[in-house]
């Protein structure tokens, strides 16, 4: 018998790859969605492709966006990227890397191609203690696009089934993420963080993301096998 | 002093075009928002271009999707769309032509871009009456994306501005939108309905869009200026 599908939402960073394995540990057969949506770290998809065959998944998708039309962040627009900034000021605010609306966007599409896999569930590795402050990472948040989400299709309206958005890194941690990981298997050296990767390749260390990770796998005591070069 | 600025949903056909035209005549600066999303009647975006101008949009964005690669829908895959069906058949539950999440995925993108020209106003000419059975038309969906848009945006968290989504048809009837439109000035002769259009490049006048369309003008005693081949 096949398992129950999941659509989960892959960016090839070690959040999403952490989720992805634990939709694997909880049985479902895995379809992982990632957007090349004219990201600065566009790297990251071949990370995405690379964790999804590692994990077994059983489709991997690629959609194209155009974010970069309508622009707005560091990570779509010609905005410098942050770099050094403390643990203190990552917490604060909401940082000029913030896409407009992306969770909303990315969850809308992994809402259709669910409708169409006919399956119920959708995962995303959003997480809102250690993370960079984006509104659509927090818990009230998801609620309410689930919420929105089983107004707006027909599974929802003809009552078939009910559509659950699991967010299973949302109370976590980055170290509890990286443990989380490490126990599951996940091949951390696969995945991918880094905003703005140096000219050599590596991971610059500096932006808010390199510097969440440093933070997650030192306070995991887990040896991030991905070099920086700061 | 500028006006207050607002993204329209605008697909081309005369349910958006007459919302842009409520949208101006409520004052607001329109920015005018279509998707080439590999639907079946593309044609609808020469059209989208054409209503823009007329009513003097301040922009017209066209971004591309990738819903072909989601496909399960008459409209975006290799699936016939229905021609010929009754008035009663029409109303009665989801037909074909139905595109998964696609008033979701519209809706994100123009939140996206609300929030980088920092607008708090979008509008949608969905239309509960006398439409295709769509569940992303309905009152209780545009109310529960209007609430979790309020969750997920950098607007929303600071609490600068309430984000609403207008939907000024929802309550009309086709007829109703005809005359609405016709008040307003709106040139139905550069819109554009049809799903499959003839190969000389004419209206079907069969399928369910174009039968809505047709029913609309009917009863509001109004002459469609677009011909139909049947």
């Amino acid at each position: 018998m096949p398992g129950r599908r999941a659509v989960v939402l892959l960016s090839g960073g070690l959040d999403s790859a952490t989720a992805l394995a634990v939709a694997r540990a909880e049985g479902f057969d895995c379809y992982a969605l990632s957007f090349d949506y004219g990201q600065r770290h566009r790297r990251e998809l071949e990370s995405a492709g690379r964790v999804a065959v590692a994990q077994g998944a059983k489709e991997h998708l690629v959609l194209h966006l155009d974010l970069r039309a309508i622009g707005g962040s560091a990570l779509t627009a010609d905005i410098p990227v942050p770099r050094g900034r403390s643990d203190e000021a990552i917490g604060i605010g909401i940082p000029v890397t913030y896409v407009p609306a992306r969770n909303t966007i990315f969850l809308s599409h992994a809402l259709a191609w669910a409708e169409v896999l006919e399956c119920a569930d959708i995962f995303i590795g959003v997480n809102s203690l250690d993370y960079s402050g984006y509104p659509d990472c927090r818990p009230e948040y998801v609620e309410a696009f689930e919420r929105m989400a089983n107004l707006a299709t027909k599974a929802g309206v003809e009552g078939r089934s009910r559509l659950h958005i699991h967010t299973p890194l949302i109370q976590l941690s980055k170290a509890e993420i990286v443990k989380r990981g490490a126990e599951l298997g996940v091949d951390f050296g696969l995945t991918w963080s880094c905003y703005e990767p140096e000219p050599d390749g590596r991971a610059c260390g500096l932006c808010d993301s390199c510097r969440l990770r440093r933070k997650g796998f030192s306070e995991a005591g887990v040896r991030d096998p991905v070099p920086a070069a700061h």
